[in-house]
């Protein structure tokens, strides 16, 4: 075997979601997924620090494609609601996942079948709703009010992302996740709640 | 030492939250627990599975507070908004928290501190969001409604709770929680993206 493998990353994460739908994630090896993939333990380390990673290992990615475009609409000017901006962000993955929605499915099937992985995923959904604080602060939003944006952004996300995962009619991420922002902010209105 | 041991539950809760402080949750024993509250190791495992369930013992009846409260909010009418029966089951948590403001902090920092907590809190966050979403389900509220309302409504209540927490005016969590609940309402309402 050459020490150069093509596609490597790919093949072992391609290995992996096979292999956590087929055995179910704790009775999968790291030399099982490495065999799978046509490839070495060794390559499979050079790559992910152990098999909960390859599940997270777009993590960088993810949270970058959304502050990009969180920034990008932050940058309008100081008008911009940032529950909007928090949306733009998050609009910017449709791309993404529409070009993988197969591998999504997979992915989360294999995740909300294991509590230890679901609350993984929960700390790297933390660690975005961080992200996104920050992002907001740095374009002069008030700390509580960026928090708060953050988290509720993150919220319609995770419905949303749910949402779409489970949809048959071949509908694109972007438009599920607005008809979820949209429904968030008609909850907001009609509240009849004294504030 | 006799077999029953009164506020048995209490003192070992007290002397965790101490010793995790003092020492980190790591570095802390359940004999070390015990031993600080004046009981034995058999005690401890009377009351908590392992040192980890000492600060999430609180989760049914954490999840029974909100439920119970919301249930009476949204048996009220058709014509309740579901996002504001969320905030009063929220709400009801006020007492709760207002009577054990100090250990309510001395808990947090020590599940800030380690990130294998803050994930464990998470999860049980997650399944207060899913009891939350189920009993606006059993109203009548459709399903991706009910989950976004629950999953808005929890975004708000980690916010509040973290923003009180932080709190050195005395401020009660209730009026910190409203506050929270009317900005998520302002930035909703201000918001100019077409939906």
């Amino acid at each position: 075997m050459s020490r150069w493998q093509p596609n490597a990353r790919e093949r072992l994460e391609e290995a992996a979601l096979q292999l956590y739908a087929e055995r179910g994630f704790d009775d999968t090896t790291v030399d099982d997924i490495a065999r799978r993939a046509g490839l070495t333990e060794r390559t499979f380390f050079r790559y992910f620090a152990d098999k909960r990673e390859v599940l997270f290992s777009g993590q960088g990615e993810f949270v970058d494609t959304i502050t990009t475009a969180l920034d990008a609409a932050l940058a309008q000017g100081s008008g911009v609601n940032p529950l909007d901006a928090v949306a733009a962000g998050f609009a910017a993955l449709g791309p993404f996942f529409d070009q993988r929605a197969d591998r999504a499915r997979q992915r989360q099937r294999v995740i909300d079948a294991t509590p230890a992985l679901r609350e993984r995923e929960l700390g790297k959904l933390a660690t975005t709703s961080d992200a996104l604080a920050q992002a907001l602060r740095a374009h002069g939003v008030e700390p509580v009010t960026a928090r708060l944006t953050a988290e509720a952004g993150l919220a319609v996300f995770k419905v949303a992302f749910r949402t779409w995962v489970a949809r048959t009619d071949g509908a694109g991420f972007g438009d599920t996740l607005r008809d979820a922002f949209a429904e968030l902010k008609a909850l907001s209105r009609s509240s009849t709640a004294v504030s």
